[in-house]
């Protein structure tokens, strides 16, 4: 992190581009094809080049701040690694483009109005907002504020997908549900239970879409369902639900891995045998999934790349702002795939 | 979180007060006694009231946040609890003070320019600086910027120690190491070996001085010191160091909690005994120090309480900056306590 600092020069070098086309970049990009930029972005961000931005400010009229909002209370942000690595991707992708995340903290629904003011305020060029639930003021006050913005998950909100204008970053949720119950199935499981998500979230739903698919089922059957809330504790709770029915089931598809790891706890603490009595999958593929015991099969998502691309349809969202033509940014939804452990 | 938003009126009769008071104390607090404005602001944050700060702004010229910056990569602010947990305290505190908490995330080095830039830029109203080491360049940044700002543990940069300015908030950090050390001396251990932090942060160099001052030292026995840098795989590998000197220790004072849990790690692949072979002691009692096995000997400190207090800090000088008179903020030190565990 120490040394000189790298000049304009020395990424141009290290890049194989004309300093000419160094700049462009460094400068919003429009009128470099896509393969060019990247490769001034790998150089800028391996070399830590740090253009002078207060002179480019001047010209773009540009904070060099980009908001993130999580629509969860920070304590959730601190203990689900999930928003770690979303960050973490953000993190690197803006900071190779020279941009300040401010991560904003918020305690609960009374704090939205003074988040919304902020972002009204002309102190950031774009916000990245995810986690956000069906009824959540978030969209709305993104719209007032006239910021670019990209969500993080499918929008759920009324009116969201009659708006081409849109953009998100998004996993093949219902996909991967697919997958797991499948493999489920071909493992000869057939009581196969359920933990949902916190079904105001399009992921949870989606989720359980993929688990009805691979059913063939329209709606879950009510003795193997189970409402979690992505939490280990809500795992924890459901799975001692659906065992305090009978029969109980041979197999849980939860709905993320923490929900999975509460899921294993009550398993375990009722003496029941993992995968032999009852097989368990997660979703995410947090390390904790390979750790757990016995490890956790899971469907992973690429969460930190889902981060990256979030910075990077906005950045080119606001690069496209001043100039004409250039590829248009579109949704992202981005694949899914099951990894087979011992828990199942 | 839900329901109708808490009136002005509201919090004057859930504190016993006049909307007068409320309405002062809510715009800065000027001319109002700490009791009452202590219990106007606990009304507020039980009630969830957020005054209309718009307003607000229009006659303070304040933008309604303040950053927090961590002078480490974003990597540590997210596997080291300690943080979580002092992000913990100032988002409630400035939450209960409708006062936007800006998390900075930063890569490395190369992203400090444009934190100060940033800070110059008229976007946040103070800043909250924490976990700083010997040469870091965000003091002088604070300073150029113009902008109220709070330190996290006791600035240990040249010419910090003459200016009377200088607001933080730190913890006894010797005391408290000199107590752990005592407490092993107690039990009868005479080889103590130390895992000292990052020695180019005050917290590990005042830790080193509470181990020396129990021992009656004034440097350490080289074979009973090895370096670590407050992480786990640190004091795993710093514990690996000790054990290949002969002869071994008979106990470890480890640097921070995370060290601790390192040490124990080598100390069990090792097939050494805890306590019976070496005693160890870990710093901060962390959720893991109880958890871990065995369970960790540790000093307590009120991690949440120090972020708290450092917003407590900022909100009081941002006040006192348009008004005359009040209590002048001073600096803060907070106790350190010795908790028992298995692990001694």
């Amino acid at each position: 992190m120490h040394g000189p600092r790298p000049t304009l020069e020395a990424v141009a070098a290290h890049a194989g581009v004309s300093r000419a086309t160094v700049s462009r970049v460094v400068n919003g990009g429009a009128g470099v094809r896509k393969s060019l930029r990247d490769r001034v972005q790998a150089s800028v961000a391996e070399l830590g080049y740090v253009p002078n931005s207060a002179a480019r400010s001047l010209v773009t009229r540009r904070t060099g701040a980009v908001a993130v909002v999580i629509a969860e209370p920070e304590t959730r942000v601190f203990s689900d690694p999930f928003f770690a690595q979303q960050l973490r991707g953000i993190s690197r992708e803006l900071a190779a483009c020279d941009t300040q995340l401010l991560l904003m903290l918020l305690e609960g629904r009374t704090d939205y109005d003074r988040i919304g003011r902020y972002l009204a305020g002309g102190h950031v060029d774009g916000a990245l907002m995810f986690s956000l639930h069906r009824d959540d003021p978030l969209p709305s006050m993104a719209n007032a504020s006239g910021l670019p913005t990209v969500f993080g998950g499918r929008p759920g909100w009324p009116g969201a997908e009659d708006d081409p204008e849109l953009l998100y970053v998004d996993t093949d949720n219902r996909g991967g549900a697919r997958q797991a119950v499948e493999h489920l199935l071909q493992r000869g499981r057939r009581r196969i239970a359920v933990i949902t998500g916190p079904l105001d979230q399009t992921s949870a739903l989606d989720r359980l879409d993929g688990y009805l698919d691979a059913l063939g089922l329209s709606e879950p059957d009510p003795a193997l369902v189970a409402h979690g809330d992505f939490t280990a504790e809500g795992g924890e709770r459901a799975m001692a639900e659906l065992l305090d029915r009978s029969p109980g089931p041979d197999a849980v598809f939860a709905g993320n891995d923490l929900t999975a790891t509460g899921a294993l706890r009550t398993l375990r603490a009722r003496g029941l045998r993992v995968p032999q009595d009852v097989a368990v999958v997660g979703y995410d593929d947090l390390e904790q999934a390979a750790w757990a015991e016995p490890a956790l099969t899971t469907v992973r998502q690429d969460i930190q790349g889902m981060g990256r691309m979030m910075a990077e349809l906005l950045l080119r969202r606001l690069e496209l702002g001043g100039a004409s033509g250039g590829e248009r940014p579109a949704p992202v939804v981005t694949p899914a795939r099951l990894v087979v452990r011992a828990s199942s």
